[in-house]
């Protein structure tokens, strides 16, 4: 089927996404079944409001320099749809906008919400009898998505989060005497990114204690167990997900407001780290430091892992691939085999909306520590440096000229 | 005169200071003058508890991986001394083993607190006729020391600052409606590590308003401007030093207690970016979010400045040339003519205890930005990338073998 393909971008970004991008337009560009290589500013939005660009006007140096530029260069949209049969407002006029300009071929990178879209236009579509191959490319630290060994997105965030706690780990560590240090890492749900912080250790910087949301956090052992290490060693290094939770399933950032009657109680000051901070400090007098390392987990592309980077780049190719020679409805997945990785697809709805969580056996039995197992699945994900672009001294970032097609 | 070296750090580590000692152990290495060459553990402290190492005993390999590994490998120390007419007991400790091990170079890496105590050890050694060539190697990121054009650990900072400010840019930038994002750079009493965020203008990232502890800072002014920015572009970038004061000098921190009755208004629960947010969001409910560059900008040894790795090397290096030709009582400097750098001396009791602010030059006229003189000053120190090895998909780190030389 001869048509033009449009490829966008949904929900947070990563320091890969646009490596997938580059994938798709690359062999898109070189794909002689499609037409034109259209790109939507800001996912679906984009699509709704004709903001599509044309890369046939752009340099190819700078689609090049996508895979080692971070966010989401096309822009994201957090936009999630109903299901045709409940409400099809957004679905008609993207199937309008896909007849207008011959779409065919729709390529939409995201995470589980996004699959969830991406399945829900595809059975409009189908409902329509638009004839239209629509794929999902896998995109998400989080590494949550279901049916993939991995997801592109994760090895650049565990790359950057092993080296930054091997660099804490020196830092805190040139002094005799120390301070409990909490380091605070995304993920509300599962524990993937928090986990990357054990590789840490194949520095000789392995932090004392892990917490992950997969496991029910106990405040008491907890305060036992910093009292133990503190006292012994005059320092503890701890990281903590974001999103850990006590046995009741309470995040454990909501203990922020015990006994706080300020008026600013219903404000964010600082995370989940700050609150253990203060009750570390509030129980024991231990002088403490809360580190919250924030955005950079997700756009700390000078740091990428080469194999993410590459991976996140052939899931792209491999969606124009799969899409051509007949497939939709799918997501594109990495799959695992002796830790030779390989690529293939599942059904969209399998992906929409499921959390994979990190599994028991890569957490240790105390629940305070992540286990050999996860080292060795998460190892093969950091490999690699990119051959960064510096000019005047800082990486050097794909710049496009996004000519949108209806501005002729 | 012919005797052994005693290299030790002081003060917060940087991710250069490592190189200083490389610079300093390579070349003593080689000195005829110098018979031993020694590394004192947790600085002064580890003169004084004859914590002291042999780098004779050390691989050349790993000395050399110094240069690239962050934090001080030596441990630091924050002990500062009284002048030896007011108290000499850890003077006369220090000069006991600098007989005792025939000690007669010692070169001491820290900032103005260090080259004060640098200061008092020389003044004392003259009076006890004991002959010995004392030399400060500069090193702060925060670049506030007097008599140096700039100092090493500062330009690493920047790049980081500047590139992971870049990084961030992108991000809040792939939505079209964003937040107020507030990023808190380190610095309590000059601005040199927040200015450094204006060079991510050279890569299109350039940061809405930038505060400085140079400049009063003036929160009704500070509201209105980040009101005008958000109304217009949904969204708006600030960076500010975690030392900004108001008119009166009272640290903008301060305000958290504002109106804040809670058990734990002595705490520390995040920073000036946290507060900040809280005011921007109470006011006008605008969506926030603050970020805290926190511990990576002085350890963040990955993305390091070659130019600022060297000249750390360097300092080291023209310790041992001065020291040995005669030279004590001097701190190293960096000088700039043309920004072609050359290496001086400046007396000790120059540097001791004094700051070097952010010249008015270098901040825009309204007090909200940074000057293109700024950029003409940083840029060339922000430039080179270090070749690091990967080892396990992680940089990899000097180990020393610490062999202590009364430990025999």
């Amino acid at each position: 089927m001869k048509g033009a393909c449009i490829v966008g971008q949904s929900g947070g970004p990563t320091s890969v996404i646009n490596s997938s991008v580059a994938g798709v337009v690359l062999s898109a560009l070189k794909n002689e079944n499609i037409t034109e290589v259209y790109g939507a500013l800001n996912g679906l939005a984009g699509i709704i409001n004709e903001n599509i660009i044309d890369f046939k006007k752009e340099d190819i140096e700078e689609i090049e320099l996508l895979k080692y530029t971070p966010s989401a260069a096309l822009g994201s949209v957090r936009l999630f749809l109903d299901d045709y049969t409940v409400n099809s407002d957004i679905h008609q006029k993207i199937l309008n906008v896909f007849k207008k300009y011959n779409i065919r071929y729709f390529f939409y990178i995201g995470g589980n919400d996004s699959m969830d879209s991406c399945h829900k236009i595809n059975e409009y579509l189908k409902s329509q009898d638009y004839e239209c191959r629509v794929i999902g490319i896998p995109k998400t630290i989080d590494n949550d998505l279901v049916c993939c060994d991995h997801t592109p997105g994760y090895g650049s965030a565990c790359k950057f989060i092993a080296t930054t706690i091997s660099e804490i780990y020196l830092d805190i560590n040139a002094y005799t005497k120390g301070r409990v240090t909490i380091v605070e890492v995304m993920g509300r749900d599962a524990g993937w990114l928090t986990a990357s912080s054990k590789l840490a250790s194949l520095n000789g910087c392995d932090p004392d204690l892990i917490y992950l949301p997969e496991m029910a956090f106990n405040i008491e052992e907890f305060l036992d167990k910093v009292n133990n290490i503190y006292t012994k060693n005059k320092k503890a290094f701890i990281i903590v997900s974001e999103g850990i939770k006590d046995a009741n399933g309470e995040y454990i950032l909501k203990y922020r407001n015990f006994n706080n009657n300020d008026s600013f109680g219903h404000m964010q000051l600082g995370g989940v780290a700050s609150v253990l901070c203060q009750i570390v400090s509030n129980k024991f007098g231990f002088p403490v430091r809360a580190i919250e390392l924030n955005l950079p987990q997700r756009c700390a592309s000078h740091l990428s892992s080469k194999t993410d980077i590459d991976e996140a780049y052939i899931c792209g190719e491999k969606g124009v691939e799969f899409a051509t020679t007949g497939v939709t409805g799918k997501m594109i997945t990495i799959e695992r085999n002796n830790n030779i990785f390989t690529y293939g697809t599942t059904d969209l709805k399998n992906v929409a909306a499921q959390v994979k969580n990190v599994p028991l056996n890569f957490i240790s039995e105390n629940k305070d520590n992540i286990t050999q197992e996860y080292i060795d699945y998460a190892l093969p994900l950091i490999q690699g440096e990119p051959n960064i672009t510096y000019v005047n001294g800082l990486p050097k970032f794909a710049k496009l000229k996004k000519v949108l097609i209806n501005k002729k």
